[in-house]
């Protein structure tokens, strides 16, 4: 097959992510449900209710700012693979399923932080950002390790890069998932941060 | 009409399918309901209740295999489609109607598994994927057997390839309905398993 | 501006209303709620349950052929509109509003066709699709008016039949509004129809 | 890098971009729940139920038109934009939240504008709308200080309109949140004629 073929090819496949992608981070919003009325209670006002809910705006942004890294990272990978075959179609699939599953357990976050059962929720949380860390470097060493699948023209310290990027963020989600156990709070922040200052770092810009 | 204006043609409907398979896949993860911390009970746990939703996992993932798996299927045939009438256009909306029903019986399969009602929900599952398998096959005959649908320059071979694929298919997921009035974890699990190891087969790539 | 450059907005905005009718299709099937085993009854089985449903089936396939012949509909339009202006702009977004609203009627006509209120809900619901074809009909012809926002190299007798299409089209759909008053079922089944039989006559092939 | 690639970059930005839009502008409709027959009551028709929703399609046509201004201001700053780095692509990020969190304060607006607590979910509103209008701000004042981010073709009456309307846009915003303290219907319907009136302003037409 030619070249500009296989390009379609991957195209496609990152397209289709993209969709899932833009989706799964706009139906983060409905897990956040308004107070009703009725449980406002005599002297409770709204405006106490709503800051009540800070457990939810915190795992939104967080997972919100975890699915913009992580399309990032995806892009950045699809920037230099050319070509795909079974397998990649098998790890691109396991990612998306996990990035999709995203939502469960950012609401059981949100909705266990003051639980007694909050360390569960938090691991479950971590846990899940973990397998998808795992995955994307699964991918990545899939498709770097088979050189074919990557574009001929990319500079191996491009190649590097990623593939450090890829060693380190497994280590870094499963610390915050190691963290989950002592404070679930630490846990959930350090995926802020995570997802923030280094989820950015993938983009292909010339700064 | 121009060839080019009768490929762009393809493209639209094509792109528009594309982003109902995106949305559908994602919208399955909204069917795992966390569990209400006032369901826990006194001595239940929270570890106990996320592992007693295991049908809502086993569910998830077979939808989600079998949407992607469904998408790999629908993305060759338009690799093929060159051109679309009245006929095709219904035969692709009935097939994204069905998709787009698909979170209903998934929702049924999960909430009814461990039911003593189960086998009623394994076989509106199983059957969903009979009629989906059905569709595809019409789809696929129409366009073949209409022969100006496809591309002039499709290998015959193709041809012979997809067609042997689209026979059995509809009969490999009525096994997996017949079985349902059996077993609805037998059922459901050989749902899975045709997702996953048939359903990406028909990648255009070149391994 | 250069003729490239409108049209390319023009064809994003195109893109965008794609993905609005993308999405409102596919979230049709979340109104479809999964019976509960509570309410199963003790004699009560699910097959009866899942029969019972038929108002909600009969709604989610009319809304699903409706909006999908919309699109089609909307996708004619754009074929032949070259340019866009501030007035074509509000005029698709009264138009996607509506699209985007279209599942709440829907509900509501699957939630009361069996109620001795069904005539409010069947009137909501063909009202809806009333103003949707007058919204189209004010699209077309603002567009076709204003001679300017059509490309030069159109056929005057596809002029001619769209806007014959656009003169019928609301007539056949406030019928629907009518009949609603006599008898919601058969109102929804005449929309069901004129989405079917109708809707797809505006994809531009050559047979 | 080459101008080519840099710009099919933003491109990409562009459309994860214009993917969020379209699906948090179909999400709202979700907010409307359809009337419960139980909740009807003896004497109450649904017709007067169904009046009785009008602060959720006022809310619902609020957002709707916010959400498609929004869009139509993204895209021209966009048309515009030639190269990313990493605090635009932050900018951005965060206009995104912003626009996916929007479903949540239509609701919270919907369920009080009759409550004795209107005034807090007026707020909220109105407020969540300066912050995205200050955001919009941020984001194009970061591209045009770095000039370096705009196409070099640009025109600077341009940069001047774009700017000012972007002086203007949080001042309006903030005058709907100050009234939303005297009034929530008052601060409701500023915000939706703010959006209809001078949110398709921006759109690159040449009338």
């Amino acid at each position: 097959m030619s070249e500009a073929f296989e390009r379609k090819e991957t195209g496609r496949i990152e397209a289709f992510s993209d969709g899932v992608f833009a989706i799964a981070i706009t139906l983060l919003v409905l897990a956040i449900k308004v107070p009703k009325a009725s449980d406002l209670g005599a002297g409770g006002s709204l405006l106490s209710a709503l800051l009540a809910l800070w457990p939810h705006y915190l795992a939104f942004v967080t997972s919100f700012a975890t699915i913009l890294a992580m399309w990032v990272n995806h892009h950045r990978i699809f920037t230099f693979v050319q070509r795909s075959d079974h397998f990649f179609l098998y790890w691109n699939g396991l990612l998306l399923l996990l990035i999709t599953f995203l939502p469960f357990p950012t609401t059981l976050l949100a909705e266990y932080l003051l639980h007694s059962e909050a360390k569960v929720a938090g691991a479950a949380f971590a846990g899940t950002l973990v397998a998808i860390a795992l995955t994307f470097k699964g991918l990545w060493h899939y498709a770097a390790k088979n050189v074919r699948l990557l574009t001929r023209s990319i500079d191996p310290k491009d190649v590097e890069q990623i593939t450090k990027q890829h060693r380190y963020g497994p280590i870094l989600y499963f610390t915050a998932f190691a963290v989950s156990f002592v404070s679930t709070e630490m846990s959930a922040g350090l995926c802020l941060c995570l997802a923030v200052f280094f989820g950015f770092k993938g983009w292909p810009t010339r700064d």
